[in-house]
Order: C-alpha cells, then sequence, then structure tokens
C-alpha cells in the first residue's frame, strides 16, 4: 500500500482529539453562549420548509452576499466553505505540491503541517520568540531562501494567542514572494481584522469563522477574503455544495441578529482578562497576554498532564498543549461563562 | 498570480451550472420525493436541542457504525464526508500528484477531471464504447501504460447509466496496480453493490451517497468504504468536523427510518422504465438503458441546446450534456415522480 497512498501520509502521526467525560468544557476554543431559542427557532422553521432532497444552490449568492457585506470585503472576492478548514485545504491543494515550501511560525493550529505534509510537500517551521512573540525576521528569511509558495499566519495565534501587527503582515507580504494566508479564526476578540490590507496586495488571502466568536462550531461555516483574481482561480478547483442548506439558512439568519448576539465579545474579552489576572496571582504558573479566547499559560512545577488530570478529576476540561513545539509546559483554557471561569480559577489554584 | 496558484488550474475551465426557472426539475439527478413531514420534524427537534456553538465529535462513531452497518461494511473502513465529493477530494489529494496519472473513462462525472488536473496530475480518458458501454480493456492497457495511480469508476455511469460488471471490476483491479475508486453514487438502482469485492482487494475504495437514492442532496453527505488499512492513512488528513451536527442527526435518523422510504427506489426505477419506454417510441430519438435514475437520450434531429430551450419553455429543466467526450447530441433526464414525468414525455414529444 505505500506504493499507493503518498509515502508523507505515512509517517504523518494520527490527529485526534480525545474527548473525557466533564462538566466544564474549555478545551476547544468554543464560544460558551448558546444562540437564543428565538433565532434558533427561525433557523430551524426555515429549513423544515425546504426540500432536503435538492442540492443547495451551485453559487449561494445571497450568502456570499451577506458574508461579504458582514465582513467588509466584496462578494467576488468572498469564498465560504464548510468551516476554514474546508478552505484551508482547497488553498493549499492550490498552491502547494512535492519541492516546494510552506512556512509555517510554531507553536501554532495543527492542521497547517498536516495538510502540507500530506500534500507531499516541504514545511519550514520558524520558532516563535522566547516570549511567544512572532519572529518576523526568521520567518522572511525562511520563506525567501526556501522561495516558499505559502507562508500561513494564524493571528491571533492558537495556541499562544499572539497578535501579528499590521506592519509585521505587511513585511512578510512585501518582502517575500509568497502567498501569505493570515487565518484571522480568533479575530473578534482583537483589535480588529487587516483585511484592508487587501486593497493593497494580491497575495494576501484572510480566512475567518464562525466557529469562535459567532457561536457555531457545530453549523462548520468559514470564509475567505481573497483578491478577486485569486479568488477567481480557487473557484475553479472549489468543491460545489460544499456548504449544506441548514449551514446557509443558519449563517444568513445569524449575520441579520449579529447586533443583538455581538454583546457575546465584549463580555468574553473581559472574562479572559479577569482569567489571567487570577492566573497571574497563582504561584508555579506564567500566563501570557492573549487577543484571543483562550489564554496559555505553564505550569512550572507539576507536569501539565498531571494538571490536567486534576482538573479532569473536577469534571474541567482544558487542553495539554505539552506536546506543541517551544510548550513543555504549556496548557491552554478557553474563556467560558462567568461561572465556568470561576469553578476553573479555583480549581487550577489546587491543581497547580 | 500565475507563480502562485498551480498553473494546471488556470487552464481548467470554470465548472458552473447555470440555474433556470422552472417548475419540473430534471436536472441534478436528485430524488423528487420528500422526506415525510414527521421524519423532518424529528429532526429538527433533535437538532433544535443540542449546542449549536459546539464542534461535532471528532469521531462522530455512533453515525459511523450505523452507516457502516446499512452499506454491510466495517466501521473502521467507513469514512463519512461532506457529501461524497469531500471523499474524493480526500483520495485525490493523498494519492495523486505532478507526474502521476489517473485513468477515467468518459464520458462520466465532471469533478474526476478537474481534482486530478488541479493536483497537477495527468489524466487519461478512454473513450466508452459507441454503444456506452465501457471499454475495459482500454482503461487496463492505459493504467498499465502510464503506471496510473489512480483508476475512477463511476458504476452506475453518470452521464450513461451504464453498469460496470463484477467481472470488469475485478479484472481492472487485479490486472493493474492502480488504487480503484468505484464511485457507486447510483448503485441503489441497480442490481447492486460490489462492496463484497473490497474483502479480496485492498485497492479498492467504494464511494456511496444521500443525495441520490437517499433524497437528501441538501444534506451534503456521502460515504467511502474502504480497506482497514486504507482508510487509516486517509484519517490521517481528513479534515475533522467535515460533516455538520445537523446532517449527522439527520443521517442517523433517515437510516432508522429508511425501511419506511425505500419504496422510494423500486418507484422510481418503475418510472425510469416508463419514460424510457416513451423515449424509445419516438422518432429522432435515440434512449439508452440506465441503472440509474436517470436516462441518456440523443435528440437526433434538432440541436440539444434547442431541445433543452423547448422544455425550459414549459418551465421543465433537464440537463444538455452535449459538450461531454462523445455526447455532441446527448441530454439527461431525471426521472422524477410519475406526474413530472408525464409532462417530461409530453413535452419532449414536442419538443424533438
Amino acid at each position: 500500500m505505500g506504493e499507493i497512498i503518498r509515502s508523507e501520509i505515512f509517517s504523518l502521526d494520527e490527529y485526534t482529539l480525545k474527548q473525557f467525560p466533564h462538566r466544564i468544557k474549555l478545551n476547544q476554543n468554543e464560544n460558551p453562549f448558546e444562540l437564543p431559542h428565538d433565532i434558533k427557532a427561525e433557523i430551524l422553521e426555515r429549513v423544515g420548509a425546504m426540500a432536503w432532497s435538492r442540492y443547495p444552490a451551485f453559487v449561494p449568492q445571497r450568502q456570499i452576499e451577506a458574508v461579504a457585506q458582514y465582513a467588509g470585503w466584496v462578494p467576488d472576492g468572498t469564498l465560504l466553505g464548510n468551516g476554514s478548514n474546508d478552505l484551508l485545504q482547497l488553498i493549499f491543494m492550490s498552491v502547494l505540491e512535492r519541492n516546494q515550501t510552506l512556512v509555517i511560525s510554531q507553536p501554532t493550529f495543527t492542521l497547517y503541517r498536516i495538510l502540507a505534509r500530506g500534500l507531499g510537500a516541504d514545511v519550514v517551521e520558524v520558532m516563535m520568540t522566547p516570549e511567544f512573540t512572532f519572529d518576523v525576521d526568521g520567518i522572511i528569511a525562511a520563506a525567501r531562501r526556501t522561495e516558499a509558495r505559502l507562508v500561513v499566519m494564524c493571528s491571533p495565534n492558537n495556541p499562544t494567542g499572539t497578535l501579528m501587527s499590521e506592519p509585521d503582515v505587511v513585511r512578510i507580504v512585501e518582502e517575500t514572494e509568497s502567498l501569505v494566508i493570515l487565518d484571522e479564526a480568533y479575530v473578534h476578540f482583537a483589535p480588529g481584522s487587516l483585511r484592508h490590507l487587501m486593497m493593497r496586495y494580491d497575495r494576501l488571502i484572510i480566512l475567518q469563522t464562525f466557529s469562535k466568536a459567532m457561536g457555531a462550531a457545530g453549523l462548520r461555516f468559514g470564509y475567505a477574503l481573497a483578491p478577486v483574481d485569486l479568488a477567481r482561480q480557487l473557484n475553479k478547483i472549489k468543491l460545489p455544495y460544499s456548504v449544506n442548506i441548514f449551514t446557509l439558512v443558519a449563517a444568513e439568519v445569524l449575520l441579520s441578529r449579529w447586533d443583538r448576539l455581538k454583546g457575546w465579545i465584549s463580555a468574553l474579552v473581559d472574562e479572559r482578562e479577569r482569567v489571567r489576572a487570577g492566573l497571574m496571582r497563582l504561584r508555579n504558573c506564567r500566563v501570557y497576554p492573549s487577543s484571543a479566547n483562550f489564554l496559555l499559560f505553564e505550569s512550572l512545577n507539576r507536569k501539565p498532564a498531571d494538571v490536567f488530570a486534576s482538573l479532569l478529576k473536577k469534571e474541567i476540561l482544558v487542553r495539554d498543549v505539552s506536546s506543541y513545539p517551544m510548550l513543555g509546559r504549556g496548557m491552554r483554557v478557553t474563556t467560558g461563562t462567568p461561572e465556568e471561569n470561576t469553578a476553573f480559577l479555583q480549581a487550577i489554584r489546587e491543581a497547580l
């Protein structure tokens, strides 16, 4: 079988996420608030009235326009996907192949590396600084040295929470010849999107998602904001019907009600800072600033696996990220509801 | 930008499907029957009770087991996807790259060629016989000559309706060293699946879908039945959460109610044969046998585009497939409800 499946895939580890019984779930950077009942009911009623036996529209123009308006970009440059993972895969497929290079910063979201290796491409990983800021000079140097086809930056970065500044993004685009993907999955919790840069550059793509701030991880909906010429090419090999009728309706309704919902974000940012302050007061703990809906902290005394187990005994599920590069003592906790965060702070004090 | 996006993508045509106002939709091989109200209500109620802000299970084990049981294969070899297109893309990504070859029969489903070319792979197209049967010798010879990584056969074949016999599939697997995908999207309308062959071969993958006989094209749900070792490798680069919570619930409920629904299939097969008999009686028309829920016919006098337009004037939408290889006079009509088929037969008599 080694002659059939690409050999690079054989050497990949299986990417899994073990689930555990829990009461408080702070391990996947989900939004802890649920859509109000009446909004869910409106969506379900509209879906119920549709013909499920029929394909979605080949081009869901109404939803594309709604997303474009919300995101502040042109419909012709807006691509909808089955989660932003789906769009990452599309772009990687279109750009990377054997003997070509992806440059990423580490630690970061696991999928970038897997997708590129799965395609047989090389991956150059540039470590962050010891303070978990981006090594922008290192990223640029790596991209130039390898003539990298693609640079992917997650900002705010998962799992460190680090924001890449606008001048740094500009430098990476201007000082390399690579396509640059800026994965803004967590951007709603940060000062703002850098989408306006796309007016200036034809090699920049921004990814955003409904899975985090928008509270819709179960629906699988993400989108890419891309220069129009690039979007036209990507659309040629983009699978049709990748977003189903349920999610098309839900996305449209959610955007139309966003004014009612967006208070989620400031509530979560306030809570994130409260949790951070709580962690800063603990001995045996170093916590990092975050522009996302989670915090990276290091357990300076006990092993992360033991801390994880202690929290789990209290049915609190966080993420042990100690297997990530540089993060030997690292743990990541998602910002939950005020009650969940208070329970976490109480439990982590005892666990550390 | 030509240096960024793979050049093969630039040379692809845009794959689009123009929609037209219609009353009777016979252009996408959808099931014309709709799920009963109570089944839809049960699904919506269950979805409404879930937390939409949470990701689906990383491994939706319950649904994998339900599909495996229904399809007659082992759960460890069953992969669920966002439509079977999603799984085609996964397999193509894992197997094909530049300087490698995909062998397909033509005319067939458009996506195979697009996906392979998008990955920079070569595509060798083996024409069917003039009677639209598979040129099995030609397929085998092409796969051997090019040392093809992948052979994809659609059976029953879209848009010809042709079934590939079990001995022919066996020959292709045994006489080549390629991975063979058998796309059984339309298999419910044919005598039976060839999934039992996977007990004997570790280079065969079968794809099936809920979009045709199962009446759920809008939900986007397909699955691959693969040898367990191959499935394990594919799972390494399969995107997690590719099927959303709505479709996971719907698929499970639909399978649990399938005994009540499966009468759809014999009804559609009977109707397909009635439409075929009707077309056979027409002058200026040649219709081919079909094992699917559609019929290929040739307009021997008027141009397909004109016939299409005549039908559309009566708000009947069929597919003009005259741009497919070998099908200069070809049209494809999906089997609809008895009333829709009667209306089609009346209109096509006048249109031809």
